[in-house]
């Protein structure tokens, strides 16, 4: 069997100029980066304006196995298979993180024959935006050291910076540092933090600006620390928001590359799933619509999160309006909700699923409060029977709901065909009515308690009384209004990774709370968050390589 | 008085592609980063690599003031003077390194009318060739703390780990830090610091790499740390070279960008000077060497670093043999180094400049001792007078030396008309017959001895206790024959910065002794050499802005 980069490199790529113009972008507005990736001018939005947006549609899935259940895989399928219908199509995804690729996670950027390429490009540097989001977050946290070195007007108070160091990097030792040791001209010694890029505050805002000016306003206020009488300091009070934005310029660009089959991708930002919104950004997901008939986003793990964050704060905050959803399930992962073992998935189990299906079940009820039409898609496994398959049609359709089978990693957009078809037809159908869940000006904790019962399925919400105490002064620096951004585990819709299914009856206990006022949402933690993961014991760097041509190997 | 910027920013551009053209590269062997940058692909290597090489011209500097005397002003506005002239000329620059342009510095892109562009881009984050350094060097670090931490089997010694971390941005406190911390899942506990990544060996690595092969070879070569015996450790052992190389095969394909007048640049890599060789990349400077009739490149700080190194490692590394050196002065560095002091350099000053002459005249023995023709240039400022002027052409015709006054920062290609006719003369009638001062198979403490003595002027070599040790266990591990990297202060030919003008009978102090085993050189300290910059008071950063409409401002 291939492996994803086998075929990837097998692919032949188009020339970007010839994606771009089947879209109606002209050579004159694209940033080429090499032959088959460019950056998508402001010039070229600026010529589609006043078009008429197309469609969008949500690719979001159930609670995961730990091996992920093939959200990329099928918004990619999906995408191919419309274009095989002759729909103007365009999938719009989040850039990977280059550091889990040298850990154990391989690319991100779909798989089997259901890819968005050039793969290696893509998880290594791709046009640098990561690399710009690490430096203007590095040079924050540096201009705030010389602050504190050179006179500390603004009285930070070296104990309460909470802005973090950041690399691109699964580094675990860089989780809890002591900087500045050594001599007075080494700076002042305090504990200091490293968070991996997609956890920075900044990769948040870059998602969520809509254009130079918003990005600018939204730097200023990341709040950086606190001073001694416990009072905020912005990254614009320390003068840093010009500087970290003439290093994003060209990152607030949209990235265009294409699938296997030539569908043209918008592949850009990729913030956290857990203490960020998981979405990619606004900027590529509204020059897809633009551009496309049909736009096909995704959000990052199960819906629970993914999808709610996507609709309650993305949505919300950029005046997006999602018409149909796609929810990937895979038998694997109903069994897995149903108790199964991972050692053993790929035995048939009906027992199982019936009681897995549950997690489906929620999920399917979460996203109807919305007002979004959704389209249940099982991602085929070769280990899947046919009475597994039937068992989750019949139950999709006892609730409502479309189904179809999807066969993208084995087949591309052909494999693809029969959800296309169902996702056109509920486009044509239904008209979208798009409600979010909560309106910005309840207060926090509200919000709070309307994600974790109603999209959950909590009894209640509990606080420590750290998080309390956070809480109250989130508010008196008035952050009230802000949408919350909940941390939690993507495994089980409660706070507890080993609740599979559909939990019941369940406090979610809110551990901590703090604001990230450039992005604009309030993070509730519900859990310990690694923002810094490690490497393994024979991490995937040991079997990368290189050859004398340049063909890369061992990225998988 | 426009600015740098300002005058770059007024520049029209060429299409990439079109300058490519101009020296018979064609489009499809471009990897093209937006319209007006390019990464030359191995593809059009190959197809020149039967074609004869064209000339070489070093330009280098005497010791300069701390403002700088215009190295890469001259070496552009030289280019553009023979290409003014007709000939098919292409300068090799180093690419600049980030981090200070939010100090103090700022850009490295050439002045006034004579700058290479685009100037913004080339001082940010240009083809994303520094961050790929600064990924490969932070990935090595990551390898090899989770290898203390997955058991440890080379045995390294945290107490010994040599490697550091970097970052490309000036940050006082990542000088000396403390990793690790956190419980066991936190990693092993141990000193560490942060250099910048111009300081990185992998950088001087990338910058000597014939090919893709001889990277991995040098990258593999690496000392990491030392194992509890005291043997070496290198990022062979940790399995890193595969990884680092696949992060680095776009970085070593040389840049191509144009001048103020479309005169062809190709700026690749930029070493430090006095820890590393502080020269482009050997692939730069024979790609240049390829294509044009006139390859013009440059080497930092002053001759006595920066030409020595140029000629001593660069060029019998890579088998280069230049054939005429351009010896930059002004009178403000000959009235410097005549003991006039930063605020007098203004007033016209006879007797200073006749005291201060004698460091251009060491140069120019120092060069002659290469067996290379040299030729002096003054590169004007409005305050030199006539009879300055006339005084140091004097003395360099009684030298038997060219001299010509070079108004590029003021006229562009045209104020370098006396010089490029005069580099021409030059290279038409001498013949170089290029000999480095040393081979490499003298033992180390003779190749020292030969470099302080013959080029610096010093009396005698003192090595420190330690240094002594170190020199030792480097002849132990079989690193004799590498050549030697000095690492001094730039503003004098001395280890002391203040003995300016022809220090003689001095004592040349090493402190401190190392191998930069994939470089390929054994470093040699003088003194305290600074490899991670601060920020001052009022950092450069606070004036740094970007517009809506992508503008940047206050980079300088």
């Amino acid at each position: 069997m291939k492996t994803d980069i086998q075929i990837a490199q097998e692919a032949t790529l188009v020339d970007i100029r010839e994606v771009a113009k089947s879209i109606g972008i002209h050579e004159d507005d694209l940033e080429l980066y090499g032959k088959t990736k460019a950056k998508i001018t402001d010039s070229a939005l600026e010529k589609i304006a006043d078009k008429e947006k197309g469609k969008l549609v949500l690719v979001t899935a159930i609670n995961p196995t730990p091996a992920g259940e093939g959200k990329t895989t099928t918004t990619v399928g999906l995408g191919d298979a419309l274009t095989q219908l002759g729909k103007k199509s365009i999938i719009a995804l989040r850039e990977p993180s280059l550091g889990p690729c040298f850990g154990i996670k391989g690319g991100a950027a779909g798989g089997g024959y259901a890819q968005v390429v050039p793969m290696e490009d893509l998880n290594l540097h791709f046009t640098g935006d990561f690399h710009a989001i690490t430096t203007a977050n590095n040079l924050l946290s540096a201009l705030l050291d010389n602050h504190i070195q050179q006179g500390n007007e603004l009285n930070i108070d070296p104990r309460q910076v909470v802005w973090k160091r950041c690399l691109d990097m699964n580094d675990r030792v860089l989780r809890n540092t002591v900087v500045g040791l050594g001599n007075k001209m080494d700076g002042m010694v305090r504990e200091d933090h490293f968070v991996i890029t997609v956890a920075s505050e900044i990769m948040a805002i870059l998602c969520l600006a809509k254009d130079i000016e918003d990005l600018k306003n939204r730097l200023g206020r990341i709040v950086v620390a606190y001073n001694f009488k416990g009072e905020p300091v912005t990254a614009g009070e320390l003068n840093a928001t010009g500087s970290m934005a003439a290093l994003l310029k060209d990152a607030l660009k949209p990235n265009l590359i294409q699938t296997l089959e030539h569908t043209p991708a918008i592949v850009h930002g990729g913030p956290f799933a857990n203490i960020a919104h998981g979405c990619n950004s606004v900027k590529a997901t509204k020059t897809a619509q633009k551009l496309a008939d049909i736009a096909i986003t995704e959000a990052g793990f199960g819906a629970d999160l993914g999808a709610e964050k996507f609709f309650d704060i993305k949505c919300q905050m950029a005046d997006l309006k999602p018409d149909a959803v796609v929810l990937v399930a895979t038998i694997r992962a109903l069994k897995y909700n149903g108790g199964v073992a991972k050692s053993e998935l790929n035995t048939e189990n009906l027992e199982a699923l019936k009681c897995g299906i549950k997690n489906l079940e929620k999920h399917i009820e979460n996203i109807k409060k919305y007002n979004v039409p959704v389209i249940v898609t099982l991602n085929a496994f070769v280990s899947d029977t046919e009475a597994e398959n039937e068992f989750v049609k019949n139950f999709c359709e006892s609730k409502g709901c479309e189904f179809a089978l999807s066969k993208v990693w084995e087949s591309g957009g052909q494999g693809g065909i029969e959800l296309a078809t169902k996702v056109l037809d509920v486009l044509e159908r239904e008209e979208g009515n798009f409600t979010p869940l909560y309106p910005f000006n309840l207060p926090l904790e509200e919000k709070v308690e309307k994600i974790a019962t109603e999209i959950y399925g909590a009894a209640k919400v509990e606080y420590e009384p750290l998080a309390l105490r956070q809480l109250k002064k989130i508010k008196e620096m008035g952050f009230d209004t802000l949408p919350i951004c909940m941390a939690k585990n993507q495994y089980s819709l409660s706070d507890d990774p080993t609740k599979l299914g559909r939990p019941e009856n369940f406090t979610l206990h809110i551990r901590e709370v703090y604001v990230s006022a450039g992005a604009g949402f309030v993070v509730a933690l519900t859990g310990s968050i690694m923002t810094m993961p490690g490497l393994p014991k024979v991490p995937a760097a040991n079997h990368i390589d290189v050859s004398n041509d340049g063909t890369i190997t061992g990225l998988f």
